[in-house]
């Protein structure tokens, strides 16, 4: 696989470039993380979303433990080259790890930030390990 | 204004929070930009986004040139208090400088980035100062 499109892509000073995800058929943003170099190449070749986790320094297959995998239906790349957004089909419907379909649960309000979308699935029975 | 809120996002070491402009309506995912403390707290009293541009270290009222502005409906915060998303009006339906809806105007197609947007508007005439 050529890897021209790779050296394109402007990373940070750490090798990494910030992701969006976005669920393809509604529109709604599910979450934000990083990749490496070699996550996206891994994204675009196995087809499934792969971040770098900088918590745990280490390739993470989204959705290794919870099953909660993306599909990657199409990648793109802004006007800046620094920001890559996917379109994807999230799996088990639940992007979260608080168990909601999307990380962007709460919304700001009367000076504070209050959940608006509720718990699909108990976070101990998603990761159950 | 409580400032409460504004506590709770956990900020970059440079005291920036990264932020996802989302059109409301289509769900449309526009732009990618950074606010620090000021930017965010001024974004939601004026109730028009402003960013922290890191290249020009300064304030940046989005559309402060091309008219562009972009009207906030809602502001999101994510599971990890670290990213913002942003349901946004955009005013002239033009995101990017390059006269773009939005920013991510470029997919991934045959190992080459290729732009599938048309340009709304010459950029020489957005910015004719």
């Amino acid at each position: 696989m050529s890897e021209r499109w790779l050296d394109e892509i402007r990373w940070t000073s750490d090798g990494l470039v910030p992701v969006i995800a976005q669920q393809a058929d509604s529109g709604k943003v599910m979450m934000f993380a990083w990749m490496n170099r070699e996550s996206l190449a891994l994204t675009v070749s196995e087809g499934y979303a792969v971040y770098w986790s900088r918590s745990r320094n280490r390739l993470w297959r989204k959705g290794e433990e919870s099953g909660h995998r993306q599909k990657v239906l199409g990648v793109y790349l802004d006007c800046d080259e620094d920001v890559i957004l996917l379109k994807i089909e999230q799996q088990g419907g639940i992007a979260c790890h608080t168990g909601r379909e999307s990380c962007f649960y709460r919304t700001l309000k009367d000076e504070q930030w209050q959940a608006v979308e509720p718990v699909l699935k108990d976070p101990q029975t998603i990761y159950k390990k």
